[in-house]
């Protein structure tokens, strides 16, 4: 079965462009949309991505490049989606290909601002995508150091452990290790959560805060999340694993990560609007932020997240950072 | 009974001289014992210790310094050991005046070479100290950071709540806030393995692994951690909490962390005779990495600590690092 099995990437940033990489290693050919055409005749010309990762150099001939996406929807099996969570709805509704009896896996790490869902529910509820058709493909793993062939660790998560296989083998590397896992549900919320946790580290640091209190702040994140996640969906679930904690730490203590520069920005004085306006793409945790905290405060049994409050009142209730981190180190520990 | 309470810290290092300061924020009059009677001289006369943290001033009519370990021990009833592990003994060596009827507490973080022992059990086992009167002082906490006053938080482990709390409120101020456990010996063998840790994130870092690596690095050895604590004293404990996970992630991140630098330097091809000529001082880790082996060879019941036996066999079986961490990576996940 396997070997007639084809993927398609959809999207042109830079973790696209690593899962492309990857793919590469393993598959003939692999299908690749992007709806900037000038970005694919650059890579059909210079074999590399002009604006993301473009140290990596691509054999042209194993990609299959449109910048139409039901012509990589209609050349692929497995459809893996690598855009922004704010634009997939805008992408999706160019599909006149239908999706149902394909495979489809999420590396988008975040909430669709439209439905409020993450990415695998709102396949499942927009699209009907059963659940063992939807997996997600999660770190800890900056895309820049897969461009360096340094080795990274995955987790494909998929109710379908033999689809899960088949994606983690498809994957893997010399560089690349991959573990499986059945949560799907707990790996997309973690992977959404830590860019909250990484914009709370952000602006601590742009405030001032230190080593040793950013230490103490991901202490607590990770036990928020445990708590969060089991909320969410109640199963038996190692919190310290690498989906989870090392996803927070890679993103957390990063100094690349977008989150964590568009919380220091905050935490500096910058206002929401200017720290936006200065940067060239609005960071993932500032929806998940959003939606993280609607969820929460639905929820009929209550879970204490101090620090998603503390995050969500600076950057949508127009609270003062410094007083609102001031708070929240009363409630760490 | 607070109030004639007193305190004496023994030590002339920078996490002794952290201690110190955050004393005389509560204390009328601290005991600081120090084997350097220059040093003594020059805070004498200069306000501040000319070795470690020399920004941090003080009132030195707060200060009863003395370079007799004797002279402190009679001046104290609370006993904050701070010398390096492996000084130690040749410390107590000197005592003449009785212990029995002190309260004593480890800023340590090491295991006694000597003995083999934490410092809790090496002064319950030598000394024959109640374990109600031993306690442990614990972080996340670079003691740089306390010299800017950089918020910190302490962790203050003793079987006696009282006395837990007792030290506690004696070392918080508005930049210390300190939590209380009954945990003592979970919260020194973790202080002690943080520092093999930081060694094995060092020597990846050498040997050119990136930061993905060293998320999924840390995410296996908190689960390590878990596992070795749990079998060495099995309660039940939150590894997460900032005395285990913060105190790992502080020293695992650092690049300041002595023991990082150290395995760094083996990393990129030092001997481990060279590493050690080349700093100053030896690293905690290199002791505790002994330990730590010796103590889980004994277990009968046999715990996985794959990140542990790899710094073990790079620093005292001289197995080469690259190919130790090589086989490393297949074991983590």
């Amino acid at each position: 079965m396997e070997k007639d099995v084809k993927f398609a990437v959809l999207g042109g940033g830079s973790w696209a462009t690593a899962i492309v990489k990857m793919l590469t290693n393993n598959q003939e050919m692999v299908g690749w949309y992007m709806r900037n055409s000038d970005a694919i005749e650059h890579i059909k010309t210079q074999k590399h991505n002009p604006n993301y990762l473009t140290s990596v150099e691509f054999k042209t001939e194993q990609l299959f490049l449109t910048d139409d996406i039901n012509e990589a929807v209609n050349f692929a099996d497995v459809l893996i989606f690598a855009v922004p969570s704010a634009f997939l709805v805008s992408e999706l509704k160019k599909l006149k290909s239908p999706l149902k009896d394909k495979i489809i896996f999420s590396a988008i790490k975040g909430i669709v601002p439209e439905s409020g869902l993450i990415v695998g529910e709102h396949f499942h509820e927009i699209y009907k995508i059963p659940f063992e058709n939807i997996g997600v493909i999660t770190g800890p793993c900056h895309a820049e150091e897969v461009a360096m062939e340094r080795l990274s660790y995955l987790t494909i998560a998929c109710a379908d452990k033999d689809k899960a296989e088949l994606i983690a083998e498809n994957l893997s590397s010399n560089y690349i290790k991959t573990n499986i896992s059945k949560d799907i549900i707990g790996t997309e919320y973690a992977a959404m959560l830590k860019n909250i946790y990484a914009i709370a580290a952000g602006i601590a640091h742009g405030l001032g805060y230190g080593d040793n209190f950013q230490s103490v702040l991901m202490s607590n994140a990770i036990r928020e999340m445990k708590r969060y996640t089991k909320r969410i969906h109640n199963i038996d679930r190692n919190i310290n694993k690498s989906a989870y904690l090392g996803d927070l730490l890679v993103t957390g203590y990063s100094i690349f990560s977008r989150n964590r520069m568009f919380g220091n920005m905050i935490g500096k004085g910058y206002t929401v609007k200017s720290a936006q306006m200065e940067m060239s793409m609005i960071a993932e945790g500032y929806y998940a932020a959003k939606s993280a905290y609607t969820i929460k405060e639905s929820f009929k049994k209550k879970v204490k997240t101090p620090i998603i409050d503390a995050v969500y009142q600076v950057l949508y209730e127009n609270k003062n950072p410094k007083k609102v981190f001031l708070d929240l180190t009363d409630k760490l520990d």
